[in-house]
Formats: C-alpha cells, structure tokens, sequence
C-alpha cells in the first residue's frame, strides 16, 4: 500500500492533537484533586515560585541564544550556494519553542501534582500513585506529541514548498531547535537540583543531623524546586529531542535513499511518522493498566508500572510488524526497528540490575561501604564503569542487526523503535519527581507517619523508574546521534555523488576523535565543578542562617527559603552558559575551518574528517561516561537507602555515613553530569547535520 | 652520508654496552654504601624476600603465557601463506625476556637501595640523594640498554636472513613480547601495592591511630614491597614497552615507505636507532647533573633534577637536529621528531602544574576538603576530567604537525623523540620508590628525627617525579600506539597494494570502535574492584592481628609480616590474570573473525574495520581515562599531604579526614588502573601489529 508523506503527515498530526487532548484531560484530573491544607499549599506555592522563577529565567537567557542562531541560519540561507534554506531557521524557532514549552508544562502540572499526591496519598496508595502517575502522563503526552506535531506540520509544508533534499535538511532544524533548549536545561536544571541537594543535605543532615525535608532546613524548598526544574523540564526537553531527532535522522536517511530501494524510498520516509503515530496512541491507552491496591508492596508497584510499559511494548511491535507489510518495506526493516525497541527495553533491564538494591552488584556496593568511604568510591565507581559492558553490547548488536537488515535507514529506526513507547516510559520516569516532592511536602508539613510511609514507597519506586528511566534516555540518545551522523554522512555524500570514505589514518580524523574524546571530560569536570561551587555557596548561606536566625532549630522562627532559591538559580544560570556554549561552538568553528582550509594548507589540518572524527569519539566516549555516571549514582543512592533499611547498622552507623560519601558523589554524576552528556552527543550532531549542506557544496 | 642499517645496529649495540656499563658501575656504587645497622637490614631483608617473593611468582605465571604465545607464533608461522615467520616468536622471546630481566633489575637495586639511602640520608641530604638516584639510574640505563641492545641486535640479524618487511614486521615481536610481561606487571604490581597500602592505612592510619609506616602495622612491610613490585618493576616494563614500540614503530613505516621518499627508506630506518643510541649516552651522561646540598628546600631539589632533565633534552635535541641533517632527511622529519620530545616535556609540565601542591587545581582541591569528603571526591574527579585539556590538545598538535611535517613515519619519530631522553627520565621516576622505601626503613627502625625529616623530603620529591613521570609514561604510550596503529594499517595495505580506506559509517568501524571505547571501562573497573577485594582481605588480617597477638600495639611483640605479604602476593597473581588475558584476547578474536568471515556473512559482521574501530576507540578513551586517573590521584595525594602541612586545620582535622578519602580513591586510579591503561592500549596495538600478516594475505 502506498502512503503519501500528507496522508502520514495528517495521521501524525491527528494523532498529536488526540494526544494533546488526553494530555489537557489529565491536567484538568490533576487539578480537580484536592490540594490539602493551607500548609502543604503555602508549601506548594513556593516550590512553584521557585521553578517558575528558574524557568523563566533560563528560558529569557536561552532566547537570547535562539534569537541569534535563528539570525545566522536565516543569513546563511541568503548565502548563494550555501545550500540551505530559509526554512531550517523556521524548523529551528518551531523546535526551541515545542521543547520548552514540553519542559515548561511539564514542570507546571509538577508543582501541582507534587502536593496534590501527598494529599491524595493521605487518603490511599492507589490515590497517591494515580496522581502522580497523570501528571507524568501529561508530560509525556505532550512531549511526543509536540514533537510529532511539528514534525508531522513541518514535513507536510516542507515537501511541498521544496524538493527533498532540502525539505530533509530543512527539517533537522527542528531538533536543532529542541536540542538548544534541551542542552541548557539539562545543564542548568542539573546543575541546581544537585547544588540545592548537595548543599541542603551537607549542613542539614551531615552537621545540624535534621532530616531531609525538615521544614527548618532553609534549603529544602530550594531543593524541592530542584526535582521540577532538573528531573523534570530538563528530562523532558532532553526526550523530545531524541524523539524528534530520531524521526528527523530516519526520514532524512529515507529521502536520501541510505539502504532503500529507490521504490521504497517513500514508505521510508512515512514509516517513522506512522510509528511514532501508533506508539503515541499505544502508549496513551496502556497509561491506563497502570494501578495498584492498598498495602503494595515495592515489587507490585513496580510490576504496576511495568505492567503499562511491557504492553505497550508489545502492542507497538505488532504495530511495527504491521505497517511495514502494510508499506511493502520488508522484513530487514521491520527487524531493524524491532531490534531497537527491544533493544531498549533491555537497556531499561540491565540499568535496573545494576542500580536496584534487589540485585548483587548494589547489595555488594552496600556491604563495601562497612570498609569507609573511600572502598565505597571506589566500587561504585568499578561498577559504574562495569556497567557499561551491557549497553554497549545491545548497542552493538542493534547497529549490526539494523545494518545488515537495511544498511544506514536500519540504524534511525532502530532509534525509532527504541523510543516508540515514550509517551508511557517518559511517564513512568516522569512520576518520579513528583511522588519526591510529595515526600516533601509530607515531610515538611509534618503529616502523619502513615502518609509519609505511602509517600515513602511512591518516592522508592520513583527512584527506580528514574534510573531506568535514565538508561533509556541514554541509550536512546547515544542511538539517536548514531542514526544523525549516519544522516549527516549520507548528506555530504550526497551531493558530492560518492561515498564518503576516509583514510583510517588520516591525521584530520585521528585529532578529531580524540577532540570528540576530551568533550565529555571537558564538559563533564564544568558540569561538577559547577555543582561544587553552586553547592558551596548554598552550604555557606545555611550555615548562616543557622547561625543568625534565633529560633530556627527549634522550628520557632521560619527559614527564609528565597535566598537559598535565587543562589541556586542564580548560580545554576550562570554556570550553564560555558558548557552550553562549548557543545554547540565546536562543531561550528570545525566547519568553519573545515570551510576556510578548502584547497590549502589549513585543509590539510582540519577538514570534514574532523569534524566525522570529533562526532564518533564524542558519541562513544560521553555513552560509556554518561552509563557509568548514571548507573554508579543510581546504585549509591541506593546502597545508602538499602542501609538506611537497616542493613550494616542501619542509619547513622558507620557505614551508613560511608554510604552518604558516595551517595553525594553519585548526585552530580546521576544528574548533572551524565544526563547533560546525552545532550551533548545529540547537539554536536545535529548540529553538524544542519550545517551538513555547507560541507556538501564541494567535495573537499 | 648513508649508513647502513649493519652500521647503526653496530652503534646502537655500542651505546647499549656502555650503557649496560654504566649500570653495573652504579650497581657496585649503591651496593658498595653502608646498609645501616641490624635493625634496618632486617627490615630490608624482609622488603627484599617478600618483593622477590612477589616477582618470582609473577614471573612463573607470565612464563606460561609466553610459552603459549611462543608456541602459537611458531604454528602461525609454519601455516602457508599466513606471511609471518619464525623470527617473530624468536624476537617474542627475546622482548620478553628483555622486559622481565628490566623489571627484576630494576627491583633488585631498588630493594637495596632503599636502606643505604636511609643510612646515607643519616649523614646528609645529598649523600641520600645521590644513593636513591643512583638506583633510579641503574634501572632506567637497564631498561633503555637493553630494549636498544635487542633491537639493534634483532635487526641486523633479521634484515640479513629476512626481506625488508618481513624484518620489521618479525621486529614487531620483540615490542610484544614486552608489552605482554608490561601488562601483568603493571596490573598484578598495581593491585599488590595498592591493596597493601590502602589496606595498612584503613586499619592503621585510620581504625588503630598508629602513623604510617610504623612498625606496629603488621601490613607495613607488604606496603614497602609494593612500592617496589608496583612502581620499580611495573613502570620499568611498561616504559621498556613503549620506547621499544616507539623504535620498532617507526622502522616498519619506513620499510613501508610511510611519509619517505624512496631513497629516505634507509635513512627513515636507522634515524631511530641513531636518535635512540645518542640519547641513551646523552641522558646517561646527564644524570651526573642531578646533586643538592645539605638544607636544600623543596625547590631546589626539583630543580637539580630538572637541570638533568632539561639539559639532556637540549643536548638530544641537538643531536636530533644534526643527525637528521647528515642523514639528509629534511626538516619534516627533524620537526616531526623535535615535536614529540617538546610535547613530552610539556606533558610533564601541565602533569606537575595539576597535581602539585604549589599550584592552584590542588590548593583549591584541598579547600574543598573542608566541604568533606564527598565535595572532595567531586573536586578531584572534576579536577582529573579538566586536566585530560592540556594533554590532548599536546598529543593533537604533535600528531598534526609530525603528519603534516612527514606523514604517518613522523607519528613514530615523535613517540621516538619523546622517549630519547628516557635513560635520565626514567630514572627521577624510578628514584621515587627508593625514597618512599628509605622513608619507611627510617620510620619502622625508629631513627632519629633529621633522618626522618631528610627521608620525608627526599619522598615528597618523589611524588612530584611520579605525578610527572606517569604523565610522561601515558603521552609516550598515546604516541606509541599511535605510531603502532599507523605501522599496523600500512602493514595491511602494503601487501594489498592500495590504500586502505574505510566507510566512515561502516557499523563494523562503528561497533569496533563501541568495543574500543568499552575496553579500558571494562579493564579499569576489574583491577579497581580488584584493589578493594585484595585490601579487604589485607584489613581483615591486620584486624585480626591486633586482636589475636598479645602486647602488638605496646610494641612488645613482633607482627606477622610474612601474612600480609603473602595474601598481597596471592591476591594480586590471582587477580591479573582475567584483564591481563581480555587484553591479548580481544584483537585476537577479532582477527580470528575477519579471517573466518571473508567472503561470507559474517564479514558484514566483523572485519579488519572492526579491529581498526577498536584499536582507536580504545586508544582515545584510554588515554582520557588514564590522565584523569593520574591526575585526580596525584591531585588528592598532594592536597592530603597540603593538609597535613597545616593547612586548613592540618592533621587530623575534618578537612584531612575528608582528604584521606580523596586520597584512597586516588590510590587505585594513579597506581593500578590508570597505569595499566598504558599497556592496554600499547597491547592492543602491537598484538594487532604482530597479526597483521595474517589480515594483508587477501585484501577483504
């Protein structure tokens, strides 16, 4: 059957606005809950001050940066044979604003949500994780589905006002645009979450010996704005880009007829709509098998929600099976975009393993901390870089399966397939934030043991689904950039008319790999130096208001919340520019040179060699760095609860204070540093992608 | 002025006796000085035993590698066609020998000289100066003499019974046959004397309160024994390894024609030889440089080691320069070269500049003590990650202007130039374990103070020689491999006539380069868990020696010391095995691939892409990990002892308390897993180098 690229735009576009919808309805069920009482509100209305605070202060800083991006795209389209059109600077705009709008309402039903779960908490278990559960469900929701819409909108105008080539490129725009904002919020958001936990928990917990969340720890709501700003708009953003980026790699790879027959070439190009199409309205309905009863135990909450992700997962592969027999495209394609799928849930599988205080390796992690602090570095750090073997081995065996089913197309929708099922996984990893706020709010407006106890379980189960969570995004991202250099290959080729080989040793491509190697150490080590610092300053701020406050520690006078929310913002603003700057300037000033040293010298030095180079060794460098980041602080965090359990002397024993070491270790790591470099790997190639055309002009 | 490859082995053979003349005449000087009384020689006996203990047993194991290899090098041989002959398992023999009689050597006089120079340090600081360095250069003229002796021997033997490629590539052998005694030395070395070390100051330092050293500390000896087994025996392998490699490296690309006119040929092959014999003499002769007097500050001994240093690598350059011009090889090749023997001066610089104490990254790591232990953990990390900057940018510009200079054979002169100084490098490097030994031998026979306070400067020296020495070892170790890497691919193309270009998107380039990237992630993590299960035991036993032997904390009894020594020496033999074994497995499993897959499926699979993907992806991210290693541990090392100096709070304080955990995450990175590193990526290199026949047979 022959589908054209306006009847799949329409379905995808269709399938967005449902989607759109589901998210309004489950906002207005989230709002419809009771809110609790004047404290946990009061509670709840500085939590949002602070986040939309941030929010709006990042995004004013971030527009500075669209706006002269969007400039230079629209000045280089002017430019006779550049080869690029006005269009990529409109994709750009759509993109910047669907991902920060995904971010900035996701974060808004959060801050809602939050208070909202601890009240209906108060009432049941089930009540608590339905709550939190629709607020990560319109987050989800609206992420796939803007970027769905855009892209669906985009293709449909592009096709018909360019050929397409150019409609192919124009659209890599729009992950561009997500992109630029996923980079700063990523960076931004994860710099503060970390600075106010890290800084609340050194003064509170380790030196005043308070409890996390205890209302007289004056970062606390600091820290509380942190979930929403880091784990929420920043996972948010950070998605919409892989899923966005995915479709745009898979369709651009399709037009330019990469491991196509020419008589597929345009089932090629509306297959990744059409999934992403059915996968939004899978993952919509099976949000639904997501329940549970009175007195759960961890294990059923999780099967709960694995309940939701593993239908959804079936129910999209037989949506894959059938549309590519419906589309004539063949079984190598439909493996391909299986494999990545399955792939994924894998990568999901062994995250869990490897950061779950059910399993060995975290169990082993918790007993080492009876030997101090530093054994406990040391084999969080052997297990985060253990880690990484599994991923890299699915990643592996995706890239071959998918390639040899159907050469480069394979490899996007094989991302594709991965990240089919978002509009429930994003949920899932979505909730997580929420059910810890609500912790929060228990804690802080002192409710009753019992609510803190439900809220305690959906908190536990949160952490789950964020580091598994986590290696999805990861993986997806690392699949993602892969199928993108497969596109901006393809590109340059493609209009040079040959197939772009290399000399291994080529000493412009050797550089360049070792470039794309220091970027994530680079960004990595700013990232965490930046936590430092901003955590320092919060450290210092408490520390004085302990000192200067009278009455604080015996809860007589109130903390005052504000300042250590403006340091965090402030600090965590500031510090995101470098970074930031860094992941998008390098591959523009490579171009540059790469464009400069056409026929001289200059290009015997740098050339489109390194800029190939500097893309492959920063994909696979920041995939192990960001695995081991992320799995070694997930499995802290939870050899320091599996202790607080009562384990090695339980809480306040000495192993437990080992345990704090490396849990404070693990929180940059998990989230700060590791999610930014998903980020990363996608930027530096997106961004190389849309400047793609620039390179393709001469072969050099 | 042509010189035949008969005439530079005959030089290189000349220089290698005088050099083997000179060790044995500083071999009588060390041993001729006055070993101390009783008390002091029977410690230095038990150093001696348990570190001769230690090395019999690692060699007996490494014997039954080498048989194996030896074996299956013969077989490969007689196979028809497989292009490689019998010379390369004799050369295989040869390396390996000339690497372990370099390791044991060097540990024989380290052993001795350590109480001589505590004795001597009794009289004066420059008495002491002069027996420790002495021992240094014992060893490093030991290591360059005879990697220099078996090649020029090597090949003049082969180029006389051999073709020319076949020479090189049988050549080739005796760089494998050093890396694989380099790579269980490093790995079972680095365990031993970490586990010994982190496991004695856990107990004591931190659980008994007793200070370091001190003769109470049943591990105390198992702890000297390491610093010889760990940093003489195991750096002196590895650095024999790399100026071998670099040697070897750059005579196959000139046989091969790489970057040289045809009648550069003979020239490009006895240039290194040449360069390698006058550096050998100059450094030699610059060792009798290095002398202090008495009172002399920290400063001043830094800088005595430094005129040796930099004045041998004046001299060399000098020699560099005239001989590239008598051998009428142009510029390209002198510049190609000068620029490896600056950039390793450099690297050495910016390794001092980010882990000593008289500079700003470690001053501000040891503030950040004061945050406690998990800031400082972050800092250090974040410190190691920034300072992978300096280096990379060195290794990019010396690999574009070597290239640029004179091709692929520049990439090898430039390795060869960083490691002409060697001979007088190696030695401030290997000086250091002597004086960390004297330290202890003056601290556990309870000498007086001065001699104590001459030894502690004597050992502070020697951590600022180690920080930069393990710079030196892993920037030479990049270049080598790259050299390898380069000698490795014209290998494969030289016999299939044509140049070898790859798919820049090829997915086995791709996942080979996955796998690479995996590797030393993979490797780092089992010698770092490796190093906390050998302490664990190492603390269990201590532990129970405390308990167990009545009046050992009053000093009325004697500890067992053989106990701990042995469980160090089993655990660290046990443990190398399974990384030592991945790393020679896996290029060759990948080659046994590429061969069983020509021409069929599975060569769509796996292929010679796969192991140049994995040959670079590992050499990028090995050399990232192992500077970050080094660095962050040097950083925290330095800023523990910054602590104890006074500064903020000193001893004692919550700062130092934070600082130790810094500092026992540091000691596996620095001295175990970023060391082996070294030899993981040279490994890979040179067994892909050695194989390469069997891939040139038939183009793919």
């Amino acid at each position: 059957m022959e589908i054209s690229i306006q009847v799949a735009g329409i379905v995808g576009a269709i399938a967005s606005v449902i989607g759109l919808g589901f998210a309004w309805y489950q906002r207005g069920y989230v709002l419809s809950q009771d809110a609790g009482n004047e404290r946990m509100q009061q509670i709840a209305r500085a939590i949002q001050r602070g986040a939309q605070a941030f929010l709006s202060r990042e995004y004013r800083a971030v527009a500075i940066f669209v706006a002269v991006v969007t400039v230079l795209l629209a000045l280089l389209s002017t430019v006779q044979g550049s080869g690029m059109s006005i269009w990529t600077a409109v994709a750009f705009v759509c993109g910047a604003l669907a991902s920060g709008l995904s971010g900035y309402i996701g974060m808004y039903i959060a801050v809602r949500a939050n208070v909202r779960t601890t009240q209906a908490a108060s009432r049941s278990l089930n009540q608590g994780l339905r709550v939190a559960f629709a607020s990560g469900t319109v987050m989800s929701t609206m992420v796939v589905s803007l970027a769905l819409l855009g892209i669906s909108l985009l293709f449909i105008l592009f096709t018909s006002v360019l050929e397409a080539h150019q409609a192919a490129s124009a659209l890599a725009g729009f992950g561009f645009g997500g992109t630029s904002i996923a980079i700063f919020a990523r960076v931004g958001g994860g710099i503060y979450t970390k600075a106010a936990d890290v800084g609340a928990d050194l003064v509170g917990k380790t030196e005043a010996g308070i409890p996390e969340d205890d209302p007289r720890n004056p970062a606390t709501i600091a820290d509380n704005v942190g979930d929403n700003v880091g784990d929420v708009a920043g996972m948010g953003s950070d998605l919409f880009e892989s899923y966005a980026s995915s479709i745009v790699a898979a369709i651009s790879l399709a037009t330019l007829g990469a491991g196509l027959n020419a008589d597929q070439q345009l089932a090629g190009q509306v297959f990744p709509l059409l999934i992403a199409a059915f996968g939004l309205l899978i993952g919509m309905g099976s949000t639904y098998l997501v329940k549970t009863q009175e007195g759960a135990t961890q294990e059923m909450l999780l099967g709960s929600l694995r309940t939701g992700v593993y239908t959804a997962s079936g129910l999209v592969a037989l949506a894959i099976v059938i549309l590519g027999l419906v589309l004539n495209l063949g079984w190598g394609v439909i493996v391909a975009t299986l494999s990545g799928l399955i792939g994924g849930v894998l990568i999901g599988f062994f995250t869990e393993y490897f950061t779950a205080d059910s399993y060995a390796p975290t169990k082993a992690l918790a007993e080492s901390a009876t030997g101090g602090a530093g054994i406990v570095v040391i084999r969080g750090l052997a297990l985060g870089m253990f880690s990484t073997l599994a991923p890299v081995v699915i990643i592996i065996v995706v890239t071959l399966l998918a390639t040899s089913a159907t050469g480069l197309y394979g490899v996007a929708m094989a991302a594709v397939g991965m990240l089919a099922t978002l509009s429930i996984t994003l949920a899932t990893d979505a909730y997580g934030p929420v059910a810890d706020n609500a912790g929060g709010i228990a804690e802080m407006s002192e409710l009753d043991e019992s609510v803190r106890d439900r809220t305690d379980a959906l908190d536990s189960l949160g952490n789950t689904t964020a580091a598994t969570g986590k290696g999805f995004a990861i993986g997806s991202a690392a699949m993602t950039a892969l199928a993108l250099n497969a596109a901006f290959v393809t590109a340059i080729q493609g209009s040079s008319g040959a197939v772009f080989t290399v000399d291994v040793l080529d000493p412009r491509l050797v550089t360049g790999l070792f470039m794309g190697a220091l970027l994530p150490f680079l960004f990595s080590a700013l990232t965490m130096l930046a936590v430092g610092n901003a955590a320092q300053q919060i450290v210092e701020e408490v520390r004085r208001q302990f000192r200067e406050i009278p009455g604080i520690m015996e809860g007589k006078s109130e903390p005052d919340y504000e300042t250590c929310v403006a340091i965090s913002t402030d600090s965590a603003i500031r510090q995101m520019i470098a970074p930031g700057l860094i992941a998008v300037a390098v591959p523009i000033a490579i171009t540059i040179l790469a464009i400069l040293g056409r026929g001289n010298f200059l290009g015997t030095l740098v050339g489109r060699e390194t800029l190939i180079g500097m893309l492959v060794g920063s994909l696979v460098t920041a995939f192990m760095l960001a695995v081991m980041m992320a799995n070694a602080g997930g499995a802290w965090d939870n050899a320091k609860k599996y202790i607080e359990a009562g384990h090695h002397g339980g809480k306040r024993s000495d192993a437990h204070k080992a345990a704090v070491v490396g849990d404070t270790v693990g929180d940059p790591f998990k989230d700060t540093a590791g999610p930014s470099l998903n980020i990363l790997l996608k930027l530096l190639a997106i961004v190389s992608l849309v400047l793609a055309p620039l390179l393709a002009v001469t072969p050099l």
